[in-house]
């Protein structure tokens, strides 16, 4: 893109009709702010300046949003009081360089696409003052686009300004444009709010350019979700929807397999190889990669995973990676995992790793072949190839105020329902026996049992009704 | 409202195409009969008499639907045989006093809103016949309302009757009207079943109030949901969507956040602070409150409960407290549940509890900052502040006749797999080491272990195919 | 059926669209290949001989499907290369009989019904050429059926030859005709490929058939789901949906209540008694029966089960049963299973059995009334009537090489965190003590505990952060 671009994004808005304590443009869609949609798309242009207008929750906005690496740094300006889309764009002016195209979009119209801006800015070819527009059956409400006999915009007339003729015209201005910085200057000091509202509008300098000779021409678009604005929680779950289908597409499209592309929620991204199938009600957050042929059942929440070839995903499993890459929960080739198991923070798990039911993984590696099958805990261990751990067995990592280390070695066969007191190391090859606690090493090969005798009363009565023996 | 209201609900009908052993008035949407959605909406209008006319199943329908507190005692009238909706009504006439109004509705119309019939009825003014009215682009089966050059309500033409001119009219009789109700009376008692069907038509008084000089006027609503009746499973399920997207839409213009409009299922009512969030899938059943900032995440089922400020509710988690207040679930603020917990009924929370994954709370009390996060059983216990409650740890509180109580003091700190057997008490402070199964009071401050001692044996050899030592 | 009905199958195409290494025909819908479906109509034919044409990923093709019992054994001949679908038909013709009808299908076509078929091959008569026609809004793309004054059909016009009238007509062929076998057979001998495509065209017999005197019939239907193809993973969602939409309507017909028809899945059979209800999100496979009254709730996914009547299964439970029915899980009537219950292959639940949250089952008969309610592994178990079995306990059925059997007789309690160490039998009336682990057999009505003395250290100090002692 030859023209240089420069990005100014009205972020100050109050947002009433969200009726809620965060500022508007902080609400997520697809699990990121709506402004941060904005921001993202923003550096997708490479733009030279991004400026960001703030006001209301000012403090809380500026906090809540980060430039991605590599794009240009952001700034902030604020503006209060708010006295008109004129003059928020006014106060980020003496940021703008002359040079290049200065491009105006809304932190609460998520959806631009960076190709539709990209040809907008082709539109105003450095020269021209561009806007963005689209056709609505029912423009009831939004400026109109008033277009001369030859087609050349001529003006945006707001709805309670339009003639009856006007009325009719369905195309509208979408609040995005692409003017030349330096006109766009000029234009905004000779802005005034000699109108109903007392407003400075950003639209008035259409008349500007017009009057000045500077030609106005409109990129017109069909795609009504990337001009839609989210002003109250219907509209934001609309948009939510929208957004959900675009990228539930986007997979087919790749070949990945949706059994419902109605109930899928990816919340951040979702890279996926070839042959992958998705049932339904999945949700999928943060970064998650999955590998050739992996199968996710229905229901399971995923977030921060790489999940390697083959991998089967049984229904409601629950994987929450952290959100530093090492943290990320990864899954080797070939695993089998759930239903109803939960992968936490630092599980990292080889080839063919079985996690059964009612499983809980944290911080722990699991070497290749390793199982645990059903109903367990294994926090902050090191566990070894092969190794076999049983039904209902727990490490207990914490002794009430620190965490401690939990190793078993290779070949390893902890029965059920014990209990290794870290930290504790079980050697290569050793037993435990069922219902054991173990609170020493082991040695490798060994059978260890921590168990007390079985013994028996004859013909005892158990308890009736409102007696108190205890078994 | 001026003039007295009276409300007559027919519930007579079989429902075959339900294919149903349960009458088909007490099929339920959004968790309440359809019957008790006409009473619930009667009550609404502080109607001095809800007579009910039973017929098919009476019995049953009569145990299976309550008044509302303050609202009208429910009378029921029984119709055996069914000669016709006119017959229906004629059952009900002895209980209806000559002042006011007759608002007839039917127990299968269940969607029908209280502001709609107060239009209704002031469309009566008490002494008009009103029609609920509605156009369909397709009116094929419905009463067609015939109007006068003047647009005066000339009469109800059946299908089967109408002219080829009739059969082009588009409004229809939703089954709905409002008559003053001496009139009434005296229509009622002037139906004959001379007719194809030999039944007593209720749209019959049509032309008994146009001969008599009554005029009959015509409230005409768009809404087809409200006058939409349910006889089969199908328009069932497609009523409780649209119920449920009514429900959503409520939800969100309060400010709610809804990640899928379309996945929500509210069977009761659900009471929201500012600031909540709702992810796919959900369900709530009974009475649900959830406060400020409460983040209810995917695929929780929660009935009864009141979830404090600030409370995060994790995927899966299934919340069903008792029906009386007593025993709803309580959730303290700032408490984090599940994934995977399920809390039962008499589950009290304080604030900062974390229960977490595969573990169940019942008819148990816990102070505030007490944790228990990881598989394990908690029943008939009291437990107090800052308790930790290790994995897979059991509350014992049946000795297969009675149930005990288990009291943890303030400050306990309980390992993996204890069994406490009630009723027992662990003094504050104390400690219960991991593997251990206490039956008897522990003191507090005191490390208490029940365990046996550790043994190995070197070079033990783990059985192989088909042998069948036990470790 | 009076004529003689063959089929012939076309599944050789690539599908280089479904971007996956699976062959197009093998890809699955309602859990079955799209192939499969296609064949079980041809069974439901009863068609004497069913030809599939196989070329990409032949061999896996011809391993992927199966005949029905008691239908026509399938023959496969491979189309290698692939030149045109009237050269696919060529490789056919060998094994066509001169008698009867061909009806030509495909296999990525997969929702084509039974019924139509029927109507198609009356529509044939055993000596017309009649084709499967029907009208698309959109007509682009497809081969418009051109007839002639009086409404015969003189040819089909694929889009490119189409002129500017043709292409105005709506009504296009749909890849499905039915031929008589002896002219269909001629007719292939005369084909060419002296086309744009330089391919052998199946469509080119209706202009033989026109030369030759022979009747061409179209007979036209309005469902497009059923001549609906699948090319890519977006058409294969978008048919998925529609496939599971029928069965969900034709659920409902039956009498089932679905809480949202657009929230089921079902990929198998799922037969229902009388008053079933089952609630959002639920996914069947394989074959599942359910009894009078069963209730499931929200999100259960269940496989080869045959759940009895008056049986609730509550939210989240996981049933998968094997596919061989004696592995089928089976779920006696009045039955409670769930929430988070996981019942596996083997699993044989009598009346009234109990069986609670974080409970698996598997290859485990429970008589009559016994319970397993919470946090608790039974496998290759044998668990008599009224059996109690307590929170967290095992059966430890694997030594890490074997499989062994538990046998709980009648009437026992077992109780909490126990291990069962199999082979083991518990007597009937017998309690287990909780904590304990079991490794001999028990008498009958014999209390039996392994327990160790509990002792207390007064005063103990808990390790504060970075100590290290264990308690």
């Amino acid at each position: 893109m030859a023209v240089a671009v420069n990005v100014v994004v009205m972020a100050a808005g109050k947002g009433t009709r969200m009726k809620s304590r965060l500022p508007k443009v902080l609400h997520r869609l697809g699990g990121r702010a709506l402004l941060q949609h904005v921001l993202d798309t923003a550096a997708a242009l490479q733009a030279r300046r991004v400026v960001v207008i703030t006001g209301h929750g000012a403090e809380q906005v500026e906090a809540g949003v980060t430039a991605r690496a590599s794009a240009a740094a952001l700034q902030f300006v604020r503006q209060e009081p708010q006295l008109g889309t004129g003059h928020a764009v006014q106060q980020a002016a003496p940021l703008l360089p002359d040079e290049g195209v200065v491009v105006v979009l809304s932190g609460d119209v998520p959806l631009i696409q960076a190709d539709t801006l990209r040809a907008l800015i082709a539109a105003s070819a450095g020269d021209k003052l561009a806007l963005l527009t689209i056709a609505f059956d029912d423009p009831t409400g939004y400026g109109r686009i008033v277009r001369d006999a030859g087609g050349a915009v001529q003006a945006i007339v707001e709805q309670k300004d339009a003639s009856e003729a006007q009325r009719e015209i369905k195309e509208i201005y979408s609040g995005i444009m692409a003017a030349p910085a330096k006109q766009l200057k000029a234009w905004l000091a000779k802005l005034d709010n000699q109108n109903a509202q007392g407003e400075y509008y950003l639209t008035d300098v259409v008349k500007f350019a017009v009057a000045q000779g500077v030609a106005v021409t409109a990129h017109r678009i069909t795609d009504a979700a990337q001009v839609a604005g989210v002003n109250s929680p219907l509209q934001l779950a609309e948009l939510e929807r929208a957004y959900q289908l675009r990228i539930a597409r986007g997979l087919l499209e790749q070949g990945v397999r949706l059994a419902d592309p109605a109930r899928l929620d990816v919340r951040g991204e979702l890279r996926c190889a070839q042959d992958v199938e998705i049932d339904v009600g999945c949700v999928f957050t943060g970064q998650v990669e999955l590998g050739e042929g992996v199968r996710i059942g229905p229901h399971c929440v995923i977030g921060n995973a790489r999940i390697a070839a083959g991998a089967v995903i049984h229904p409601y499993t629950h994987i929450e990676g952290g959100t530093s890459e090492s943290d990320w929960v990864e899954v080797g080739a070939g695993a089998l995992i759930g239903p109803y198991a939960r992968l936490r923070p630092g599980a990292k798990l080889g080839e063919d790793v079985h996690i059964g039911n009612f499983v809980e993984v944290k911080n722990s590696t699991l070497a290749s072949g390793a199982k645990a099958n059903h109903l367990a805990y294994l926090g902050d261990s090191q566990v070894g190839a092969r190794v076999n751990y049983g039904a209902g067995s727990i490490t207990a990592n914490y002794d009430g105020a620190n965490k401690h280390r939990t190793v078993i070695e290779d070949d390893v066969h902890i029965g059920s329902n014990c209990v290794l007191i870290a930290p504790v190391t079980i050697g290569a090859g050793g037993t435990v026996g069922g219902g054991s606690t173990i609170t020493k090493n082991t040695a490798p090969g060994a059978l260890t049992v921590a168990r007390a005798r079985q013994a028996s009363v004859p013909g005892w009565t158990r308890p009736s009704k409102s007696s108190v023996k205890k078994p």
